[in-house]
């Protein structure tokens, strides 16, 4: 059967393949037709020297040129969401309409026009310019950025589509994309529409370009190449780590997005007041998409009572009644089994679940773990480990001092939320423990679960390691997100002429810059004028 | 005698010292009366474990303490000038009065109150505002930062004085400043001033500390420790290469200050048309204080011919006839005498130079070497180590393609210079060289030499890896610095009165922030308003 091409340097072209590979049906566990190429380095070497002469071409761009490439990419890919969405749902087994075509795809066309929109607007890059000294500076690009997407959002954190990807391109940046091999013949069909796009704009044909799969000693190498700048990933703690590694060794920046088990403290007055309430929320935050997102409450953290023991019981009732979502893989569904029995091992006690789920489809019956404050504290290295999937631990703390420890315990996370009563009987409480955790987490919740990720300027998908590899960006939310792959160009007495558009005396697009220490959307000669 | 005692929780302390050392007069060679601890390990855990209890104080003061607080230590030191000018001198042999009560104190005085400025306005923090969906967010303070200042600026980037200082201070973190060994009692005097401007501010009294030294093993150790943050650090790139690893490998911060050479292209219509007053510019910045800047001119690329020439005769005469500075220490001596002899052996034609200085201090001869276009090509990697101090190389390149070849070899750098000529002949040579010189430096600088670094927003003291280990930051230059020391801080759905002063409706301090998309000093329901 012949093995599918990779986009190198404008075309689809033969790999120079070192093993092959399948995606699965998780559904079915039955192998999909296409057979896709584990490149050997030579198709990575290709994708460098390409990426390297593009970026060349593309760094000297003015900014709309690739904000009317993004905008004509997201176009395509609304124009095929029907098609995208059914092949993404056969590699996945998330739900065409619900998931896809009325969540997913519609984010990814909206993130890429907000990326467009930053990048024509310019002001992501902080343009600031002294008129005394004759120094102006602003982020500019970076260099060759490989962005490596996760499984569980084939669009919306697509290599070849997603926030990386957007906020790279929208820099100036061309982008080297890996599929995740769970979902290559979706990637490969976004990788047509992004080659459609790329032939209809000003970017050179190497601006973006895909591979499926690698050796991992080969995405090391990739890392570390001087033709690389930086790396935007998306996955597993263990993989992200090892890429760092390479990253750092070598001067390249590495953002990563890797494990986080969002921590959700239940205020007693909270439970008191809207138990019932609050188990809805757990229960659809938990089992959303199986489980299966960065922002998963993995960890729920209560006092011991009455109103807690209800909590639980609600749970696990509803954990019980309700659909066991597909997994993606059949590693995911390995990964989730072994972590669950590791918790258990580590002291929790298993209140429901922990079991294969009915079908064929890959699947783990819902699961709900409880542990004692006590016992968190003396393992809990161990029993923070994120189980990626429909599975929660919640820790049963003696009181707010015990609660604080355990906080005190935790790693870097993406979320940590804090539901509290209306009427004002936990705000010392809350006043105690928020500052402890808003030191661990990048988003700091109030009285709502973590999942849900608005794409919006103010939004963090970030934060301390090693939920992610830097705690002062944010994946997600334009500008921001595109100052990642971005360094800082300061010019000193360049002669006007020679300056970039945004940093001369003139300001036709109305960007905001920073003139003599006062932000403003003026021309500098008006602005030092008045 | 007594070993001298080190900063520790608020309270001069006698350290738990592994060795002790003494300073020495570069002018003399003489070693000066104090004796100073190397501190063991038991010294930096007191710091640690002070400065996280700092820390909890310190996130939640107002910003108007820490610009107190700034405001008054900057005070003292403009009210200690000569003291500590004269001190400086015996460690340095620096001149008191052009170089510190005419330059640096100043400087150091300046970026502590434009530091304390950026805190009080808090624009730094980029605080962002979504109304639609409940999200606002901000930098905000990090944690504990190690700052480990430079041999070559006793006050401007001094541990304990300097701009990472009050960056990381004016973002709200506590430090922990090493001083460089070479100055200890200029460090001693300013922590004496730090610590009365603590005790009269509302920040705990660990939130500054000092010890003098440690060994290598306890420098890693510290980077490494879950206590620590973040590192601020200047210095040599061995050290800063070691230093940065031990912080990759723990999910630490690390911005680095290494070395760079600074190239500076000379092209063929700005010597023709002014070569004398560059002769004259380029000794002048090549020499000032012995040439031991981090932005000094060590690289130079001029094109074969008879300019080039005359320019380098030019050098060599004014080299010959100006004074030998006196270097900083012996270790700088010999590394300069060093690297001398190993570019010599790696291709490089010794013009003058090369040989001690006269008289008893620490001092190598003003040093010019030459080298042409093709032998740098064959061991560009060698030939452009920097040789810290009063000593520069000239590379003779055929023509501007290979001038081009030249820049494409060279690593990351700090500053990189063209000169070109008032009428345009070198527009083209330019255009064509620009580019690729862009991509390797942070400051890019028209018809001036590198040193000479304003302390003004737009400025970038900072460039791609290995001249630091961040391209996306500066060292110098508010409020831009702060920002290398916060995380980014989201707040969802979190109830009014819980929200940081800067991200509630109101804007009393009228900083800017971004709200829904639109950058304004209004309130929110204002600028919802509006």
């Amino acid at each position: 059967m012949a093995v599918q091409p990779v986009l190198l340097a404008g075309a689809w072209r033969s790999s120079d393949a070192a093993d092959t590979f399948r995606a699965v049906n998780p559904a079915t566990r039955e192998p999909l037709p296409d057979v896709f190429p584990v490149s050997a380095w030579a198709d990575l070497d290709a994708a460098l020297s390409a990426a390297s002469e593009a970026y060349a071409v593309m760094r000297q761009l003015p900014a709309e040129a690739l904000a009317a490439f993004l905008e004509d990419y997201a176009g395509r890919i609304e124009a095929h969401a029907e098609t995208l969405a059914e092949t993404a749902h056969l590699e996945t087994a998330l739900p065409v309409p619900t998931r896809f075509v009325g969540g997913e795809i519609p984010r990814t066309v909206n993130q890429l026009q907000q990326a467009a929109a930053a990048a024509r607007d310019g002001g992501w890059s902080l343009p600031t310019i002294d008129t005394g000294s004759g120094l102006r500076s602003k982020l500019g690009p970076l260099g060759v950025v490989c962005v490596l997407g996760p499984n569980n959002f084939p669009f919306a954190y697509n290599g070849i589509a997603g926030g990386d990807f957007a906020s790279a391109i929208a820099a100036g940046n061309p982008v080297i994309a890996k599929a995740h091999p769970s979902h290559p013949k979706t990637t490969q069909l976004l990788a047509e529409l992004c080659l459609e796009a790329l032939k209809a704009s000003a970017l050179p044909d190497a601006a973006v370009q895909l591979v499926y799969h690698m050796s991992n000693d080969d995405g090391l190498k990739l890392m570390a190449d001087p033709r690389n700048a930086a790396l935007g990933y998306t996955g597993s703690r263990r993989a992200g780590l090892a890429l760092k590694k390479a990253c750092d060794g070598h001067g390249k920046l590495a953002y990563l997005e890797m494990s986080s088990v969002n921590p959700v403290v239940l205020l007693p007055g909270a439970l008191a007041e809207r138990g019932e309430a609050i188990v809805d929320e757990f229960v659809g935050s938990c089992l959303l998409g199986a489980g299966q997102f960065c922002t998963n409450p993995g960890l729920v953290i209560a006092l011991n009572g009455q109103d807690t023991d209800s909590f639980i019981q609600g749970v696990v009732a509803k954990f019980e009644s309700s659909p066991i979502g597909t997994l993606l893989n059949e590693a995911g569904e390995q990964t989730l089994t072994r972590g669950i029995q590791s918790l258990q091992d580590a002291g929790a006690e298993l209140l429901t679940g922990g079991k294969p789920g009915a079908g064929t489809g890959c699947s783990v019956s819902n699961t709900l773990m409880r542990v004692d404050g006590a016992t968190f504290l003396t393992n809990a290295q161990h029993l923070q480990a994120e189980c990626f999937g429909n599975s929660s631990l919640v820790v049963v703390v003696d009181d707010a001092a015990q609660a604080l420890a355990v906080l005190n315990t935790l790693e870097g996370q993406l979320t940590g939320s804090i539901y509290s009563s209306a009427d004002g009987s936990d705000d010392g409480t809350y006043d105690a423990l928020e500052p402890e955790l808003r030191q661990r987490v990048g988003r700091l919740i109030n009285d709502k679960m973590p999942t849900g990720v608005a794409v919006v300027a103010a939004q963090n998908h970030g934060g301390p390691y090693p939920a992610t590899g830097h705690p002062g960006f944010t994946a997600v939310g334009f500008p921001g997100a595109l100052r990642r792959f971005a360094a800082l160009h300061c010019y000193d007495n360049v002669r006007p002429h020679r300056l970039p558009a945004l940093l001369r005396d003139d300001n036709p697009t109305g960007t905001m810059r920073m003139i003599d220490q006062v932000w403003t959307a003026d021309d500098v000669a008006a602005a030092a004028t008045a």
